[in-house]
């Protein structure tokens, strides 16, 4: 009865998409499993720091889901996300300064998907999409898909240079501004509050949203305190947020905080592509959250990784040689190194493995090229010891190769 | 500080991709919204009998899961899935009469990411995509984010009409064939062995996918069980299954299964849309299934289904007017009911509100039109007494209106 007929089906001749056989893989993603060997000590991830994760609470938050909600935590539940969730993370922003109602959050599966619904809504082919030069890698990874163009605008300290915004701005009509504005993904780099202010003002006036993708703007710990995008502009920012960082990715529970008008834009495309956010980790949060668990959790995360970013900074300085610059990030997970211009971050990444220490090349952040002497540092993932060791392998091996 | 601009920021203005705007909601899921108030009994939803989800073992799963792999059960995983779930579920397949490995399988955030990720890697806008006539509405959704267009066949009690679909492949060369085998979504209808190696046939000559869109297949109460399209076609078929129907829907894992020398498309898609499916609920599902717990949970959801099936098709023989006629499924959750063709199954909904009672009528699950005397009925989610009572009520109705 059975067809053997496996040896007849030419699966090389079937039509997949022109434009997804094209697309890159996750660069990332490939690194991490090369770095996920035992033995390597990694600063190419973005995970955070697995010993701090709250077993015990999230142990308890499963029984109290269960207990409380019974069946409607493991059924079917709606597109937008649960009312209770939407609820409380509106009173949770407008506690902190971003007021907002639930109807203006959209549950997503993680910040990624916050992107990829963003793109779905907004992005025809050819659009163009003004980010941060480098800028992070999912972003360009969930634009890709859609064929978007890309309009990089330079950094300082700063961010974003604010005349190259207005001049790019003017020559490629941007459809969207996609920031990561606080503790950039990959730089480290937060905007001032000046530049905040001015990019603002140039959105409203050319009427063009911005993409604040915000996943780590609860983990500054240091420097003071700035208010978010969404905060001081309202409608014109739509920012995307996600326990991932400040909780546990593995859930994959973010959300979107949006102008209420366009909201139903979200919610469509996210029906057709995954129904809705899975129930039992969006009741698992929220009653974590409504605990007052998640503050707490957030002073030790910051507690955590403040040491673990003073670990790096030092041994930075006390083992790289002066030609290779990089940042000193207030938060965040990451900072961003800088190699003399002629060196290849690519070229020496087999060499740093051989030495069992790993880190994300810059070049895939840099969405049109360029960028080829320059590398990300994860800082919240390895021990302080690891830290020590792993930059003085790298040292070396950069010292070895200038 | 703040600027108060919400007056001036004109997102009314903002250019959502024009195919989005035009994308339709799902009726499904608005029907539900009316149908949930109290008192109304549902024939509307797809929603599993909730008073049958093994609340108790869910609950020992997931303290086995946080005891058994730490803080691995709530961080980042591989795009592909859980190596762990995707071996288990590559074994269960192959001892049921599907041979497969780990490497032919994909998870997904249910069974609606399947879909969305099939029509991510193959369709290119205007592509044909060959369908029964009706066909599930959550795929024409999916498909139509794509603009893919449609060619549907019209079936009768075995399935899809293979002259039909012959017919329409030499004339629309379709990218893919679209189907529910077993027990469809909307009908009911199950495909016939014969039917089943005809359509094979016929997508192996013309090397054209199959995607056998199978969330039903493990839920038949009658009638003799028939291998699956992926069992006889082997790699012409991808198969599109989900944990959605035969334990808890909230907890959003499916599966793909396909040839391995296409799963990297899936993988690339699957990526850039929400990195990976949640981390918690696929150790959740493998510990599940690991213990052995799933085949007699399948047990008692068909013991109750049958008899939920019998009643109602006893109420409509006993209630329904000899002009309507329905079909009567062996399996699922759905039959599927077809009035006099100059009666409106969505003209009369609001009348069956009235009197507390909902359905889906059928149109939406006609990509080209059609289908206004015809209706969906769900039996999965009513009570014995609801369904005697809400299909006396629609009688009733459709017999003061004909």
């Amino acid at each position: 009865m059975l067809i053997d007929q496996d040896h007849k089906v030419q699966t090389n001749k079937w039509k997949i998409a022109p434009h997804v056989v094209k697309l890159k893989s996750s660069i990332i993603r490939d690194i991490l499993k090369i770095s996920s060997q035992p033995g390597v000590i990694s600063f190419a991830g973005g995970l955070p720091a697995p010993e701090l994760f709250p077993l015990d609470d999230m142990k308890w938050a499963m029984g109290k889901v269960i207990d409380t909600y019974g069946p409607a935590a493991i059924q079917y539940s709606v597109s937008r996300g649960l009312n209770e969730l939407r609820e409380l993370l509106a009173q949770r922003a407008t506690k902190r300064g971003t007021p907002c109602e639930a109807d203006n959050i959209q549950i997503t599966a993680g910040g990624q998907q916050g992107l990829e619904l963003v793109a779905r809504a907004f992005i025809d082919r050819g659009d163009y999409i003004l980010t941060e030069l480098p800028t992070y890698v999912g972003a360009i990874q969930a634009f890709d898909y859609y064929q978007a163009r890309y309009v990089p605008v330079e950094m300082d300290e700063e961010g974003m240079l604010i005349e190259q915004v207005k001049e790019k701005i003017e020559k490629y009509h941007p459809k969207l501004i996609y920031t990561v504005s606080n503790f950039q993904n990959p730089t480290g780099i937060t905007m001032s509050l000046e530049r905040r202010q001015q990019l603002i003002e140039l959105a409203i006036n050319y009427n063009i949203p911005i993409i604040d993708d915000n996943p780590y703007g609860d983990i500054r710990f240091s420097g003071e305190h700035l208010p978010t995008l969404k905060s001081i502009g309202g409608d014109v920012v739509v920012a995307l947020r996600t326990f991932s960082k400040v909780l546990a990715p593995g859930l994959r529970i973010g959300w979107m905080n949006g102008p209420k008008n366009i909201m139903h834009y979200f919610e469509k495309v996210k029906q057709c592509t995954d129904l809705h956010t899975n129930t039992l980790c969006q009741y698992l949060i929220y009653e974590y959250v409504k605990a007052g668990k998640l503050e707490p959790h957030i002073e030790i995360l910051k507690k955590d990784y403040r040491a673990k970013r003073d670990t790096m900074l030092k041994a930075l300085q006390e083992t790289f040689p002066s030609e290779i610059k990089w940042t000193k990030p207030n938060g965040g997970l990451f900072l961003w190194v800088t190699l003399p211009i002629h060196m290849s971050a690519k070229d020496l990444l087999p060499k740093a493995i051989e030495k069992k220490v790993a880190y994300v090349y810059g070049s895939p952040f840099h969405p049109n090229g360029g960028g080829e002497n320059t590398m990300r540092l994860n800082f919240s993932n390895a021990t302080h010891e690891g830290i020590v060791e792993g930059i003085t392998r790298l040292a070396g091996l950069f010292k070895a190769n200038m």
